[in-house]
């Protein structure tokens, strides 16, 4: 497995697959891997000819008063990691390879303001411009996301769509921990305490599917119940939105295929996860 | 030469260019053509195995009061020209082929709000959407464009630069007619009178090399010259500037590489012209 630092090694390596028309399947991570983003890697292992993980904390999608330095970071356990699972290429950029004086941002309008980007206004901004640059830089045919991030793969989705980008953008399923708590490299954050109480955003889902599959199409009566198992917790509510899925528009009837997610704060932590109803 | 009308088609052809090795120049045009697109055509040609020439009148550079309804159109006398040029493809899609229900954009900050961007505060970023969206769908090895729009080359190279497109962008120089003035697609919108006064942009940027290269280093003289000159043919100036190439930011001193541009209406045309000290 290549450990690529450059983006003209990378580009070397990416044109040089393509020349022989393999395919490449990509895989854009901020890295602290865990069983989410290996499910990522081992379905484009399955799908691709040539597999490239890319690990970057991207500071632009971090505000100032985010945690882009307190991130956690442990390259040699992600390149081990990857290493298991027969990637053949990890990106691996410094912050001055990947940023020189940047002036040039790439956004997709209206989906980056709701859900998050209320309280994330250029988070999403940031993570198209440099998901637009490592799709420049890697060259995929097949790019993979998880789903935990639904909003991120919505924007993501649209800005393939309107600037063009010739591949093929995968969303895959969530990965839960045993109790049911979402894998993310965040959850590094919570207290014993917290970790305890984490699993609620998943059971508040469960919840809400429930009274679903049960009738309630009311999008009002749903959310509020949603609110009140979360806040048994204690925990702080970001926001309980539910919407359609492309659109990420408010629904007024909930149906089949129409969305929840919800962004909750611990101290230290903030946790997102989502459902689509069935 | 093949007329190629849609991202799918125009794709599988550079695709498969691509895949074959060969060197792909692009020219990005609104049709209409003159011989300054004709001299970035030649030049893709001698430096390129494939050549593509797009035309597309794009709507989103253009702001709701300008000219995109009015802006001259021909397509069998493009694709003539383009064929006596040997290019291999048009790319010549439709505005519905491009655009659909779109939501993103690229931008790049700061140099598109200054000179040209402050009387068209919307166009550059139109201009760097489409580029964009053209780029990942013709797949240019090489890109040319003119250096008439100065202002349009300083950006893209940054977007270029900024986005990591895998191109080379080439900048080639400004076309005149005989009489010095700039070709343009929007000079046929002048009237007789006009078209003959219009050489004065090209005379005034004359002078204002002059006086620099008989010393004057003080941008407020040249600049207070330049629209005295201009101002003898009763033309309304929009801007008159003096600046640094590359951040576009004014001088102080004029040095040789930095450059002077200019921007005046005539009734129905707002003609653009430019000058790189020596």
């Amino acid at each position: 497995m290549d450990v690529i630092k450059t983006v003209r090694e990378m580009r070397a390596f990416s044109n040089a697959a393509r020349l022989k028309g393999k395919t490449i399947g990509f895989v854009p991570t901020m890295g602290f891997l865990h069983k989410g983003h290996l499910s990522l890697v081992k379905k484009a292992r399955a799908e691709c000819e040539v597999v490239v993980v890319s690990i970057f904390v991207n500071p632009t999608q971090f505000a100032p008063n985010e945690d882009l330095k307190a991130y956690p970071r442990d390259f040699e356990r992600d390149k081990e990691l990857c290493e298991k699972e027969n990637a053949d290429a990890i990106f691996f950029p410094s912050t001055g390879e990947m940023y020189s004086k940047p002036l040039t941002f790439v956004e997709v309008e209206e989906l980056g303001k709701v859900l998050c980007g209320k309280t994330r206004p250029s988070h999403f901004r940031g993570v198209t411009t440099v998901v637009s640059k490592l799709f420049n830089i890697a060259k995929p045919t097949h790019a993979y996301f998880g789903l935990k991030d639904f909003q991120q793969f919505v924007i993501v989705k649209k800005m393939v769509d309107d600037l063009n980008f010739d591949l093929e953008l995968v969303g895959c399923p969530i990965v839960r921990e045993e109790d049911g708590l979402a894998m993310s490299s965040r959850n590094k954050y919570l207290s014993k305490e917290e970790r305890k109480k984490a699993p609620v955003l998943n059971k508040a889902l469960s919840l809400a599917q429930e009274m679903f599959s049960r009738g309630e199409t009311n999008p009002a009566n749903v959310r509020q119940a949603v609110i009140d198992r979360l806040s048994e917790t204690g925990c702080k509510i970001d926001y309980v939105k539910l919407f359609e899925t492309e659109s990420l528009k408010p629904v007024e009837k909930i149906g089949s295929g129409n969305a929840i997610a919800l962004a909750v704060f611990f101290e230290k932590a903030r946790l997102i996860d989502n459902r689509v109803f069935e």
